[in-house]
């Protein structure tokens, strides 16, 4: 059966950035639907943002092309030429390789969703516009660092993973 | 601008198939917002279906996954296991390769719409379910056959290309 059963689709929360960014995530919660649905070639997820809640830190990406379309509430866009509010229905598209960071900020007082979109290409290179920090993705391993490729410290309260 | 101007989108309609199934497209109409937002890995085209139209002839992908949301009104999908009505938020996916032949009709009284997601893969084939064609998607090209690969008839009303 092609449905999705989204009642029943895990809910994934929490971050997988190091800490202290890890913490900036709380609030941020997201259904991925295209791999429940046996999807491969790229994700469609639902994230769900509660008031004051981010998408992201604020990134863009080397090699994946990303699509973004509102479903709940409303969500404001912040990238490199400020911040657009966008509410249900509406939708954005992040070329890969557009150097123009990005990420929602839900600042309503009600819950925000939105379906993201993002093809998979293996390996790939996330770049966050206002931390010193870039990520690369492979064979579903992510390797955190500063933009010159040290490593990022160990925090305290988290791992560096 | 990432935020994708839906207004000034031009709506698609028509169809490629080959005549006497391009008469069947009347009322299916769409927005291709991913190429709008420059994107070029995967379609995000919003369909609009009017009442009793359909959003293809029943069919499936060798290549490419395939995702679904309902954005407005309702959608009956009809596949290999029958009729399931999907209503605003409803998803569904298609993997790349499941022979399980899909599409979706508008059986309300009013409009209905829904996002689709498709990854794009050069070449493609496409099977159709309920007739004897084919169409292999090639450069920009799309080439349609009987199953067989034989040509299709000219029809009197149409171009086969």
């Amino acid at each position: 059966m092609p449905v999705i059963d989204m009642k029943n689709t895990p809910v994934k929360t929490g971050s997988i950035y190091p800490a202290p960014y890890n913490a900036e995530m709380a609030g941020r919660s997201s259904l991925r639907l295209g791999d429940v649905g046996g999807l491969t070639q790229f994700g469609a997820n639902l994230v769900i943002l509660e008031p004051n809640a981010k998408s992201s830190l604020r990134h863009w990406h080397l090699n994946e092309d990303e699509f973004v379309m509102v479903t709940m509430g409303t969500c404001t866009l912040i990238d490199d030429t400020g911040e657009t509010q966008m509410d249900v229905g509406d939708c954005a598209a992040f070329p890969a390789g557009d150097a123009n960071g990005h990420h929602f900020i839900n600042k309503s007082t009600s819950e925000a969703r939105f379906l993201v979109v993002g093809s998979r290409k293996n390996p790939e290179t996330a770049t966050y516009t206002d931390v010193d920090m870039m990520v690369v993705l492979q064979d579903g391993a992510a390797a955190f660092s500063k933009r010159d490729g040290s490593p990022l410290p160990i925090h305290p309260d988290g791992e560096n993973t």
